[in-house]
């Protein structure tokens, strides 16, 4: 019996843009049957977070981060060419045009092929994010856990 | 007979200096006898444009996303410090007094130790870069090709 | 006799959010018993500048770099929502009000748990940064050391 090779992405960013390159990564990697886990730290934890707003109990400060975060993927912007939230849209017409999946597709697809996605608690913690407004089936754990999946890892990439 | 160790690079980012760091990882890796990839894609894929103006058929956004973005290494930002595109030019005067060698000598350096210098189709074609504008000798593949050599890989490093 | 995992993080990135994150895995590497090493280079240096002005004899262009550059992981802004220098006292509030450990102990918890911490010299030489500058305890090395550590890492990270 042959282990399952391994693909371990940390999702730090919260742009659009490389958001879609961990995305698209870790479903070529699922479907090349590697074992794959994205774990969403500070920015990136922005692209589990449900769209609509979700009432909570938080205080100012977790309410303001929370305010200024965009809720879910299709709110984010790009790390270049941004223009004010204009790119983001140019980037969204272009891929419709040449049939690419569009970043909430790729996040379905990833929990389709069952791609383990983690939120890292420590950094919920500090942003003010709490359970109820990431997605669900999703899993929530330490940089313990990030590291017990990376050292066995054939591809390890820090996003 | 014992195989060549393996150093794989995402090249995502299109800054000077990040691209700087990745060929100077490359070449290190190279004069190591390491089987070097370096996969450009998204912004990254300027650091192969060829820097006249080539003439190609394209659609209207594909048009000015060749015009928005830089054509080749020479005419990337920093990304820090990048002062409205004074940056660069200040960097590039420091290397040449310490005499370090300037990004397109180590683009041409990598050639010479035969670092797989590829272009990500997809991200080619969601920005509208076609094979005419790119430069020759470099190789064409998606994500399935970067993992293939990525899961072998000894040193892989996304930037 | 089993050899010890390794983890080796090269630190390119200037911000404080990116910083903190490099060395919160480091530090998890290093309480997991791997033989950790964090390469600094460009932007990275600044994390392992001293806070005090040190006086050397600098040219004109090095001089001005490192007034610009921050000096310490104190002055360091983030990547993202750093509203003019007012995003880090926030996050900073934030990790007091949470009991996260700051950035300044995260190193100084990284030195205690024996992670090496190396300055890239050729990044040094481009932004005028001596050794005389730069926290003490910490090695000097190149590309070539780099390659070294992390082509037998277990987890090798660009952050």
């Amino acid at each position: 019996m042959t282990e399952k090779k391994k693909t371990t992405i940390v999702l730090f960013s919260g742009d659009y843009d490389k958001a879609m390159a961990a995305y698209i990564i870790a479903n070529g990697a699922a479907a090349y049957d590697h074992e794959v886990t994205i774990f969403h730290t500070f920015w990136g934890l922005n692209a589990l977070r449900k769209e609509e707003n979700i009432s909570v109990n938080k205080g100012f400060m977790e309410k303001m981060f929370g305010k200024l975060m965009p809720r879910g993927v299709d709110k984010m912007g790009l790390s270049k060419m941004n223009f004010a939230g204009f790119g983001p849209k140019l980037i969204k017409d272009v891929m419709k045009k040449h049939n690419a999946i569009p970043l909430p597709q790729l996040i379905d697809l990833a929990i389709e092929q069952e791609v383990k996605l983690v939120a890292c608690t420590m950094t919920m913690d500090l942003l003010g994010l709490q359970q109820a407004e990431l997605l669900d089936n999703i899993e929530y754990a330490g940089v313990a856990a990030y590291l017990a999946d990376a050292e066995d890892g054939n591809v390890n990439l820090f996003i």
